[in-house]
């Protein structure tokens, strides 16, 4: 089978590999479609290191291939997704409700953080997979949604949505996003469903400012046109926003998200940081404004992902608009540096097989 | 002025009383909208007991008319509405965030309860009242809003979106809401606000149930056709929904509305009960169910009003299909006759001055 | 083995049942001590239908016995105990953060509950048993604690606890327990551990008022000398108590707690109903009181069981004062019936083997 | 009257100024007890700026001594205390429940906070003074406390306990505090209200580590001996602290905490700081550790503070061996003096009248 691996440090390949056997407990999914993930990236980069040989990608939509003895209520020929962080149901962090920082049923504290596929385990970027903890993870799909529909609630959907959860916004708040990023744009999608009433979406790229409006934002600001942090405390006469959404990774959209938030307001920081982070105490007040800054990674498990999907069918939200590329698998290295440059106003890519 | 009162159980009249003056911290509003509400109707059955005399409402847009010594910030001509509740900011419920049930600056909790215009002292069904604690409760409308879309905020607005609020719905829920009343009405809006992706509303009125859908509910059952329990079972696949919303007051939709929930799942009820309320154990799960039962008294005050007022700014939610009838205050008493025998599919009557 | 079987309605025995062997992903466990619910004796009564010759119980202390092919992390001769719910962690319930609702991993909505033990499957009133899902419950027992220490966690301790967590208590609130047997002197005691400043216990009988003290009651109150909802009204100046917990499971005690608790107060409800209750309006505010009913079934999974084990390491509880009675499995009948009789001021019994 | 003055950076001096007279609305309390807080040095250094002759002090037991025209429920003689921030009880901020950042009755955003006393009026450190906001924040003290007892809730007691609130604590946490000056010794109490089981305090004095101890601390650790982060990671097994309370300001034990909470752990922040702090992105999990980085200011208010009595009255809270020293109005520059030094291991002194 094709499975795209990380030789080393700035490699990617095509390679083939043979189709996995699924042991007991354990089963193999044929992969009908996938995406490329900013993570992805910071592997082939060296920032995440993983094994040489890995095959990437921790999204998919695939078909139940091959069902190891002793898994019921999964068949050949179902056909399913995933989130992208794949909890085991059984650890501490599973017992907590925190599957996504699942450390494994042997309750290993050293390595926590629920993502393997792509990661610690083969992963989607191939025509064949082995679903970690196939009974937690595995998601049958409704009939009437297509994959294009459901394929992006298994890692961005999840986690802008979440972004939006956990900060707790309430119906009529003031929600302010930066960067509108697949991240950022489904956070703005979850601040909609959160019953927001004003959503402000900061980028610097008029496209995903666009983007932003579709889905869902109230006003959009150009950060290469304007100053952000003014322009919101305008917009809210001085009293800052409710909550600010960092969806980038960065000091400076986490700064800003900071001067842009009122006393008692939240930040919701959904990007990867790599660097340090200053906290500037100014506008921290100091550590006396009752802030809150809370982060997430992306949840997972079938409930999950069941309960995402009724969002779908049910049009309350509409990812597929952040969709903009579409490659075969014999195509995904050009897929691969379409996204790493951020081409031709590329959202995200779907992969097909 | 032109007030109408209540004389005595049954008997409603519209009098001259004069226009009250604005001692020191009173504020005068001249009423220019208001509306009638099912508790008003109890009163004159005397089902809710007032003083002879009693002007009756507590629902109102309007304009301040004269401001007495010591109130800063509230000036004459300010356009201006409030909740239904005028919490006064210091008692302990007030301190406790529950304004709804304020018992007044020196804390007697003998008499709870934050609804005072039209019941302890004279309401809105009247060209001028006096405005309760009026620092916490006066609330300037944006230019932009129309009287007619800001008024039914005041009770069944801030009521409805409550019972969504307090329910703890989650991004995805079912929720099934029984009677499509006014505040029944107002909380499909308020379901639809926290992200719930299946609405299913009830009712036996076809009316009632076309405005339903139009307020955001996804299915409509009308009960007089269909077992709504035996409906929603077979809609959520066996499972119960997340949450119900009780919004009539009565027994058998209260009962349904724990039929129909899942283990887990909430009743969130904001009807008025008279009578008794059975819970039949066998779908309470013997106490076993981890069920909650939530009820919510309307929120009131100031910055309430102001949050949900930027629900209509942002086009979030529109109350105005509820407005079926309008009436000049000479006419009121017709309007309370309409409203009392639901005649003419109305739902609620705009009275202007 | 020994086992205490249920024959028929009334009619238990001690009969001499196979050793089980552990299939593949089964535990064996060796029960070196357990005791006697008042589920028990419902299912003695036929309250509770079980099938015939199902071994009863679902508390235990044990000793691993036997480990099944494919099961990690526990070993033959491991000190372990676990909750009386046996949750599997993968079900909807499960992935809920619900899994004392757990309905088995193939999601079977119309079989509710994760009590397992001495229900469905034999249980723990044998010298061996099959402990279901061992991966998700099956808990080690640190050396420092003794079988006597840990054993009333496992059901009435982790219920009564979960009494005073949900009832979302506040430090400085007034609680009300109503009923101290096992559960209300387990609630007193969570109560106390959430920072209750004053916990009023009511009951009829001297011995477990004296108890309820011990267990970290205030005041304590004899409902056949003073009549408890006069008296409560009365200790709080009038306002009531911001929680009451109903650990009984009758109609009177049901009303009493809605009779006591302030506006905005919440009933936390943890004894099984039989019967049918009703809500008395008057006392529920009409449904305008912003009352809350919340009702818990006993939490377990080894990380709960866990988490409770330190408050006994750590000195902040201790339950063995509830352990009345010793008995030997030989005499399990009898500790049956002097439970079942509440004779001789019995709380708990301990059977050990 | 005696008052303690700021005169100019450095510079604080007892004075004579004449006793002030109530206007309408207002209540002028005399002084029977009074303490130093960290904030009154920091205006003394010219770290947080104040006007010139403005008397300081926040926190106080006094008797009424004087009641505005229009003000009801206090009178002269009533034996009272408040918070040391003196919500308005009708701003933004009073009604969205976060009183401490009160911006005043005209919603004057530029201007967060409610910290009056001692800073932008007239405070506690002279023999009378004007209460802002008398109906929200006077609080009578029943006859049972002593002035002692109480007095340390106004400020460290009401912040101490928000810090384990608001960190959301689960009973049979772990709980870290780093730094045992008054603000952390009140935390290690709130955390032990809160439930949990262990609870390690940090400190580099040994004397502040023995109170530690008495306020509830399971495990003291002097950082001057031991590395307390390898120290907590190797108590939690490697899994981490649940909370970790930041009680300081400081940069280094901020960090500290972030080093030793578990994925999913909150840090709650209750330490001023100044300069800069940087967030360590590892030990951050790169903003993917499901962390929280909560903030708290004093919460104040009538209810607040009574609710807080109710812990002392009921024995479940002493804070009087924090009072190491007491002092005459007469000789509060010394008290100053040793306070602002940490001279003679003082914690907290008293002035008296």
């Amino acid at each position: 089978m094709k499975a795209t691996i990380f030789k080393s440090v700035g490699n990617l390949e095509l390679v083939y590999k043979k189709i996995p056997k699924a042991k007991p407990g354990e089963v193999v999914i044929k992969t009908t479609a996938t995406t490329i993930c900013g993570t992805d990236i910071h592997i082939v980069h060296g920032e995440h290191p993983v094994e040489p040989n890995r095959t990437l990608g921790h999204e998919h939509v695939g078909i139940v291939y091959e069902v190891g003895e002793g898994v019921e209520g999964i068949d050949v020929g179902d056909r399913v997704m995933s989130g992208s962080c794949t909890p085991c149901g059984t650890c501490y962090y599973c017992q907590k409700n925190l599957p996504s920082q699942c450390i494994g049923p042997n309750n290993d504290f050293s390595n926590p953080g629920g993502w393997r596929l792509g990661n610690t385990v083969d992963g989607t970027h191939a025509e064949y997979f082995i679903m970690p903890y196939p009974k937690y993870n595995i998601t049958k799909i409704p009939d009437n949604l297509s994959d294009e529909e459901v394929l992006l609630l298994t890692d961005i959907g999840s986690t802008g949505i979440a972004a939006a959860e956990n900060a707790d916004i309430q119906i009529g708040d003031t929600v302010a996003v930066f960067a509108c990023g697949p991240v950022g744009l489904c956070a703005i999608a979850g601040a909609r469903l959160k019953g927001a009433s004003k959503i402000i979406a900061i980028d610097g790229n008029e496209k995903r400012l666009d983007l932003a409006k579709k889905m869902g934002a109230d006003i959009v600001l150009d950060y290469s046109l304007i100053n952000p942090v003014e322009e919101i405390l305008k917009i809210t006469d001085g009293k800052g926003a409710d909550v600010a959404i960092e969806a980038l990774g960065k000091e400076e959209t986490f700064q800003n998200a900071l001067k842009v938030i009122r006393r008692g307001g939240c930040i919701s920081s959904v990007g990867i940081y790599s660097g340090h982070i200053q906290i500037p105490i100014e506008h921290f007040a100091g550590g006396m404004g009752d802030h809150r800054i809370i982060t997430t990674l992306c949840p997972g498990g079938r409930e999950r992902m069941s309960q995402l999907m009724t969002l779908v069918s049910q049009n309350r939200i509409d990812l597929t608009p952040m969709i903009t590329h579409r490659f075969h698998i014999d195509d995904i290295l050009e897929a691969y540096q379409i996204f790493e440059n951020a081409d031709d106003n590329i959202i995200k890519p779907i992969i097909t097989f």
